[in-house]
């Protein structure tokens, strides 16, 4: 049973909540949230996956088209017999020496007043916006830093995929203030404050050679660079976690530690929600890490979806003692699921 | 023909011209040396790679013991029949839970007065220090900066490979500064002067995902952060470039831009080196390109060895408008090429 206990009204937004960002368009997923806690309003970042509307005869897959001011979404439609035409595996197709992928992610805002009833915004809160980006943008993270709102995101393009910072004032527009970990990496989390000086941040180099994908931290004086990468917490060799491991939340401050709830993939591909506590000065050591997930994909909307068994976390609220842990389930839903601070700690 | 004309004397170093760091070791190769000009001295930073003399019934492979001040080398040793060992492909062992490489990276200082006739020294300059590095350092460059050699290297561990600066007074020892690129990333390459205030460098992240391995930038306040990352050098797709490209030794500064010596990986897995020049004061601004390799394997020394048909650079001198081009040959040797500077950006 998980300690992380859910929401009974799940999942809390579903893709036939999100108007589509382009006619022709369809939304698949809305998932993986940043989340926000502007005190009387709930703010999430929502991943928004949206591939297109198909047509007798033709292939048709989401693409940007960049221009003067940034980039705008649009529809690539090919015959399905041009000999110029790859049909690839089913995330996407190749057409005249580019890929196209079947689904593009974008950030759109969720706005609640309790936290469970969401309104979502009609158009996009961040859409491909330059080179780096021409593949869509996913999973958002909020952190806010000596009052400034700060947002870390994947950015996916043809040379790859990284992770972008942008600054916003007011979660209607944002500033981009350029790539901040080189591919391959995600999952990059922020810390809410300096610690002995410098801000601070982990994040997931991807690892296709020897050793496996596991949360790393890194320093900076000034939140656009970053160094001294020190890998920090490895998957271990269960059937959780074996085949790797990634942070979610900014971490949250606790008397005891920084508390982080990270996610694990491990046999048949199943993602789980774990948490962990680091050292309050000096975060690159891990203190208590949990022998039991927090949550692990049990209900029909986490079991089955657009890539089913899958829950993870990118947006975590702290109110009165109590987590409230949003979650994407199956890449398809958003879902909360809540439990006390003192609970997750004495559970590691 | 290539333009690089090669020294009539190569390889200046072998294996053979090399002490092992440790009795039961067996250099295997000498190889993609840093360049440094002194004046009276040229410097080379060697990377030499070691394996194990065998012994009938035994699996021997190198290996570091991480100790109270850094690491030292070792042997492990194994009975064939041992069931806690499995023979991976010819790069490893694997035993009780680790693996093993079955060679080993250091780096090697090599000194001449006239930059051909080389001595090596006796012992290794650097080898592994910290955890990042406990299979070993790589493929150093070195760069002078305000009066102050740094060097950079790749730090290899179970934990994957990334960057690592460090500085040096002698060419002697080195103070470590930490990773300044995270995995999966090498060849940095970092620009001898500030540009617009900034320190630059080239990068090289990996890419196991759609796109391929490509020259990055990098923007930097104090050499150990970094960020705002941008792709500006990609492979063509010619049977030269057609798997990666990255880059070589510091760029250096000529009146019609930072000129750069980069490899190529292409068809079969043949590397070879090219130019191109970047914009003087924005240097993430491709000028010029070469459309011909500056040099390909093409001799024996090149053509046949540990890893065939490879030339690679990360060290290069300039002296009187002309280059000298130190690369690695085979994975095994250390050779020199030569040009005039107006040649190559002629060609490009």
């Amino acid at each position: 049973m998980s300690l992380l206990k859910r929401y009974s009204g799940n999942p809390v937004i579903s893709p036939r909540d999100v108007r589509p960002s382009l006619e022709g368009y369809v939304v698949q997923g809305a998932f993986n949230p940043g989340a926000v806690d502007l005190g009387t309003e709930t703010v999430l970042l929502l991943r928004v996956a949206e591939g297109c509307e198909q047509k007798p005869g033709k292939v048709r897959a989401p693409m940007c088209r960049l221009g003067a001011v940034g980039a705008c979404p649009a529809i690539l439609e090919v015959d399905a017999d041009d000999p110029d035409l790859k049909l690839k595996d089913t995330r996407g197709v190749w057409y005249r020496g580019r890929d196209y992928l079947s689904t593009m992610s974008h950030i759109r805002i969720a706005r609640s007043p309790d936290g469970y009833d969401f309104r979502v915004d009609p158009s996009p809160f961040i859409f491909a916006g330059n080179e780096s980006e021409i593949y869509g943008v996913e999973d958002a993270r909020a952190v806010n830093i000596e009052n400034r709102w700060y947002l870390t995101y994947t950015a996916v393009s043809p040379d790859s995929w990284a992770t972008a910072l942008a600054i916003t004032e007011d979660f209607q527009s944002i500033r981009r203030l350029g790539l901040i970990f080189h591919p391959e990496n995600k999952d990059v989390a922020i810390f809410p404050e300096r610690v002995g000086g410098k801000f601070m941040a982990l994040h997931r180099p991807n690892n296709s050679g020897f050793g496996r994908a596991s949360i790393w931290f890194a320093e900076s004086p000034d939140l656009l660079h970053w160094g001294n990468h020190r890998c920090i917490l490895r998957p271990r060799d269960t059937r959780w976690e074996c085949m790797k491991i990634g942070g979610g939340a900014p971490p949250i401050k606790t008397p005891e530690g920084w508390l982080i709830i990270y996610h694990a993939k491990g046999e048949d591909s199943l993602y789980s929600l774990w948490g962990a506590l680091l050292d309050l000065e000096e975060p690159w050591k891990v203190v208590r890490r949990g022998r039991e997930p927090l949550l692990y994909p049990e209900e029909p909307y986490e079991v089955e979806g657009f890539f089913g068994n899958v829950v993870f976390s990118n947006g975590v609220i702290e109110r009165n003692g109590r987590l409230r842990v949003y979650y994407g389930a199956a890449d398809q839903y958003t879902c909360v699921a809540e439990a006390s601070i003192s609970d997750i700690i004495g559970s590691l």
